[in-house]
């Protein structure tokens, strides 16, 4: 029983200098070349040693999620035995925990606000100051100067400290939750850099949101509260045992994404229907009510904190720094001309969208090989696009001319304080420069501005194109360099001023106003890039406060979503696809349907036996790095080879760790008696027990440990003959980690292999059979 | 090969005369009695022909949906036959048909409103006019009448053509989505009756609403379109044949139910999570973006019509007759004492809610056993029902003081016309009656009185208790009587009249205004009953058109639904279990941990043969009722007895019906050239192929049928080691009808058994092992 555990598996010979055959941490996206053969199923047992050697020898960072729950006697006994008082204890936890997620990201929003708003605007004060003097030269020294400081800060934090914070945070958020857990992506150290990153991001003036980094910041803060306590801080209260589990912390961190966007956009419902829609992978009603509850939370706190901010308290933070639109006073006709305006915007905007997503991508890998060169080329990367942002944003409205200020607004122009509609610039007095009160304000503002009702003379139809065409492409360099970016905000801006082209250029053929125009320019503008539906729609809603424009919202976004997915994915979707994350998707590719479970079955098979000596696991943790090890019972304790179920690496590290050894001669039912069931739960991220800091002498080395208790004797199966389009709905639907492979025929071992994440990935299988390409 | 296929399991002797053995499409609900002793699982085989035979006698009306894809080889061989251009229709047809969703719906919301309007106006502007002329006993007799003839048209369309087409439909079409086919539920004469006995219930006075029916006639709607075409009426094109199968019906229907609620209260974005929340089992977010475009279908489509009725057009039908409440101008409060009002009014709501629904359950197990009487007996059961609430809203009025009309509204008091605040009723001129006023006009109409804001003397405490006792108690009376009967409006008007009942209480300590207080007693209520939270706050918001009351109601519908949620279920889960229907919740029970899915598996298994003889299919569809056979290669075919798949009933229908038999000495493959594969579509509900229909030759018994084509080579297996939760999870998630149960170890046959539906339930599993019981 000692000898080497083999591999029930003839590998290709290729495959045994490729990285990636282990269970479920290969390294994603790398692509399977070179395979051209499909794997051949057998039973014969080959001694792989070096294999498995050289398998191990990559350390892979990605780790799948393990949302099955893992049915082992600890688990049955301690389920069990928990009583009706433990059930509600762990219920009312749940719940406070959601409320401390809503709370805290509440907080965050509007501390991330309050920073913002009074950072920006004291930048734009002074400057303005300068400006109003005629210093134009020393101003724009103070402005670009002011913006590299915080981008250097922002870029700093994100190279140095935290690098998983760079970036909108949407794609990883939603990767977590479809079962990936990317390295420290919701560490406490990217929490802290996301949150100052972003603040300083924004303030510098670059055409980034807080919107993206506030769901990821959510998520986070999801994370920290559902860690179950922390060892080292002494906050190991009993009640926080049972969200020691992935499927608690998935729960928890959809809650924060929810909270993320309604603080963010001070939307709740829009909140939970972003996590519905685009963040979360597997739902459930009760997660609605909860998520539900959690953004409401948010929405109260927020409501608090502005009410406490009326008159001046939170400096140069007022009404304004939350984004809520006041388009309100707009009535939509739906006319069919007026409809047949709409569509056209929709189908214009689908384009530009898509075009958007092309952009961004080509650039985003571009910059990818940059940033790999070191942090200091990452701060490189950002203080030129500073750079180019503050010559933008002070240089362009420079092209425009002076608009004499209308007689109606009276003291209101020129603008005098750090927000309002009519910058005075560099123009006389009673003039005001349009540009500039797009380009030389936050974008919060500027948004604003473009959304402002009933105002078509207020910008020049030249001035609008230029700064579409500058937002469009400044919103594009400047996602992917190395700080917290969210997309929602350059979208909304480039889609709003484009809006506000078209209603100009328009009006002749519609009585709609050119505030809607410029709403539903942003919708279009979103629903071409980000391919959402309803969120985006309630999202827009509640930032608007008007209802009535649904209708129009809706037609928009559903023409613009509909042009743009002819041409390519969504943004968070490619981003997603570049990082060579193992999404899986919900449905199954049409060439599944032409193979089966066991074509693709590719890690080398490992297996335990019940009773198994320590020497031998501790020799197989080091040499492969699967997660899941199948238990078979042998003939000298069983009939036939028979399977009894899977068995988890963190689990045998448990065991190792408190050393539940026994020889031959004891008794076996130790483990129950020497450890309780919440000593196995799932430590935190970056948490879990090292094999090398394990200490075993050569005597316990040669002792045994009864596996079975913590064997999971109910581990889902599938028959090696399953197609291969239904076992990928299996492992999506039941959110699996390891799927066990039965043989078909008997006689054989009683297992065939181990399917994970990876082997439902397309390059793998297409990898395996280039036959089945759609695209050859 | 062609003698008796037996069983595979000892079924006690209790079971043999029990009807609830067959596979899918056993009465469900009957009581398992009299099960002590756990189903031995063991190999022999019984001859047990008797056993079927009673087995078969019964004919049982509920079936199961097939949500799973039959992969065999007709499927694969269609699938891959499949080009761009067909798959490109598919999808084109499938917006198609969302798109006609919308508009039938659509049209069917503004018909009933329309019909409803005009029916109930002239009847009140008739029994006004003589009311007017002091006429009372005339105008009693008329109003009373002229209900009764309303309710008895309602009542004989609802017992003589389409039983189905009584009560609200939201329970079945939620059962529908689960999985479960309760009979004629979506038929024609359903959706006729529905629409119409909607109309003569609502405006026959009845304290009802038309909501829940339109939920099922948007449902229904979308089933006739989703049928795949209609050969009777040669509809046949060859492009529906692509929706001949329960996956894509589920997908449309969830579009109806969406578009109904969507009709209903004209509110998008609220009907798509009601089918999200309430309504659907299964979701993805493609479905998301699909039922969005159907609502805004919908929403558009009313519009429309509303455009085009203003003036007149339509009769009665003003702008009134969609609700659309207006409590737009109120400013809602965020202070200590405002919070602590609400808290208290969501716990009273939630207590009374659930205290509705107890109430509810009750009188319709009473009314059941009358129902079951004969059609008779429901009419007459509606005409006493009619009466009381003539007699209610004619009488009660009677009670109210006169009021003197305020000055400030001028000549809007008294009402002369159909709807207006002022009800003159038997008071003297410039004196109005304020019960009359909620009373004797539509409920749309009293509703929209109650939520009208800043008016707290416009109704006498006094006048509101009277009305909201009374409507408390008709409201529950009067669910269950054979007409078509929405829950939404009575638990609104109860919940509005307690809200501002408890407003006028609450005055000394609050701020905030009567008419937010209606609201947000509706919103307890809603919450307290129906147990929905996300769709119930967004409906409210788009009827209320206010998004500032966004954080109060979501507070308001998180604490009575928590508080409700101690008592009892939700009142459609209630209804869904008194039914019977086989509902599988999403979550697996505590004590199916204990068990393992071999403990379940019931029903006798019977099995066929690849090669199979004619006479032996003919005789075992006569005797079972099953509706999934496992295939069995068998040693002259193959080494040992191996799995093949698993083959419909239905399949083996159409293979019998077009006679693709065989001889020994022919060439087998016939079943590819004689049938393609949309044969095999499912038919519209009731339209299937009946076994007594067909006519075989003795001469044609004697030979065979390959059964191996139509034989669906993946179907999802488990071991029978697996524990019953985890099975359960899988089951639903996969949305199966068919599990085959596979034996641990080898040596015994292929398959153990099959579990369905009705293994899962708890009355069956805990008629087995009573023992599990938790609440013993």
């Amino acid at each position: 029983m000692d000898e080497e555990r083999g591999l029930e598996h003839m590998i290709p010979k290729s495959r045994s200098s490729s990285s990636s055959s282990s269970s479920s941490s290969s390294a994603a996206g790398s692509p399977r070349s070179g395979l051209i053969e499909p794997l051949l199923v057998n039973n014969s047992r080959l001694n792989t040693t070096s294999q498995i050697a050289i398998v191990g020898a990559k350390v892979c960072p990605i780790e799948s999620l393990d949302y099955e729950i893992i049915e082992n006697d600890l688990f049955k006994q301690d389920w069990s035995s928990r009583g009706k008082a433990e059930l509600a204890q762990y219920m009312i936890l749940r719940w406070a925990i959601a409320l401390l997620i809503g709370l805290g990201t509440g907080l965050v929003a509007f501390f991330n606000n309050i920073g913002v708003e009074n950072i920006a605007g004291f930048k734009l004060l002074f400057t303005n100051d300068l400006m109003l003097n005629h210093k134009y030269y020393k101003a724009f020294a103070v402005y670009a100067s002011c913006n590299m400081v915080l981008a250097i800060a922002a870029a700093s934090l994100c190279a140095y400290i935290a690098p998983a914070a760079a970036g909108s945070g949407i794609p990883e958020v939603k990767s977590y939750l479809n079962g990936v857990d990317a390295p420290s992506i919701l560490a406490p150290t990217t929490l802290f850099v996301k949150i100052f990153g972003s603040i300083f991001g924004v303030a510098a003036g670059f055409v980034v949101g807080k919107e993206g980094p506030m769901v990821h910041t959510g998520a986070c803060i999801a994370n920290l509260l559902g860690q179950g306590g922390s060892e080292k801080y002494g906050l190991t209260w009993k009640g926080f045992r049972y969200f020691k589990n992935d499927r608690d912390r998935r729960d928890f961190i959809t809650c924060g994404a929810a909270a993320g966007v309604a603080g963010a956009f001070r939307a709740p419902v829009g909140g939970v229907l972003f996590a519905l829609e685009e963040a979360a992978s597997w739902w459930r009603s009760a997660l609605l009510w909860r998520t539900f509850f959690t953004t409401a939370v948010v929405a109260v706190v927020l409501r608090g904190f502005m009410e406490y901010c009326k008159g001046e308290k939170c400096g140069l933070f007022g009404e304004g720094g939350l984004i809520m639109f006041d388009v309100n006073s707009v009535k939509p006709a739906y006319s069919i001309p007026d409809l047949l305006v709409v569509i056209f915007l929709g189908v214009i905007g689908g384009l530009l969208g898509s075009l958007y997503n092309y952009l961004v991508d080509k650039v985003l890998r571009t910059y990818s090989i940059i940033n790999e060169k070191g942090p200091i080329f990452k701060i490189i990367l950002v203080m030129i696009i500073s750079f180019l942002t503050s010559c933008c944003s002070f240089g362009v409205p420079w092209l425009s001319k002076c608009i004499p200020c209308p007689s109606h607004v009276g003291d209101q122009c020129p603008t005098v304080g750090r927000s309002g509609h009519y910058k005075n610039f560099q123009c006389p007095p009673n003039h005001y420069n349009d540009l500039a009160s797009l380009f030389f304000t936050t974008n919060d503002d500027a948004i604003r501005n473009l959304f402002i009702a009933g105002s078509d003379k207020r910008f020049l139809l030249s001035s609008l194109l230029i700064f579409f065409v500058a937002i469009y492409f400044l919103g594009i360099i400047t996602y992917g360099i190395a700080i917290p970016s969210g997309l929602f905000i350059p979208v909304i801006l480039a889609g709003a001023s484009y809006g506000r082209v078209a209603g100009s250029l328009l009006s002749p053929f519609t009585v709609l106003d050119v505030g809607l125009f410029a709403l539903l320019g942003a919708a279009s503008f979103l629903g071409g890039t980000m391919r959402m539906t309803v969120s985006l729609c309630v999202i827009l809603l509640e930032l608007t406060n008007n209802l009535l424009m649904l209708p129009l919202v809706m037609l928009v976004l559903l023409i613009s979503k509909s042009v743009a997915d002819c041409f390519n994915k969504g943004v968070y979707d490619q981003i997603v696809e570049m990082k060579g994350l193992p999404y899986l998707e919900a449905h199954a590719e049409p060439y599944m349907r032409q193979l089966v479970a066991g074509d693709v079955v590719s890690c080398p098979l490992v297996t335990f036996s019940k009773i198994e000596k320590v020497g031998n696991i501790v020799h197989t943790l080091k040499v492969t790095r699967h997660n899941g090890f199948p238990v078979i019972d042998e003939p000298p304790l069983s009939d036939a080879p028979e399977l009894c179920g899977l068995v988890l690496r963190s689990h045998l590290l448990v065991i190792l760790k408190h050393k539940v050894f026994t020889t031959m001669q004891e008794g076996m039912p130790l483990i129950m008696n020497k450890l309780r069931p919440h000593d196995f739960g799932k430590p935190g991220s970056g948490k879990g027990i090292k094999l090398d800091d394990l200490e075993i002498s050569e005597e316990e080395m040669e002792m045994y440990v009864d596996l079975h208790p913590i064997t999971n004797r109910s581990p889902y199966t599938v028959i090696e003959t399953l197609s291969l389009a239904k076992t990928a709905v299996l492992f999506r639907e039941l959110g699996l980690r390891h799927l066990l492979v039965l043989p078909k025929t008997p006689g054989r071992l009683p297992i065939v292999g181990i399917m994970t994440r990876h082997d439902f990935m397309p390059e793998h299988i297409l990898g395996l059979y280039p036959q089945c390409n759609p695209y050859k």
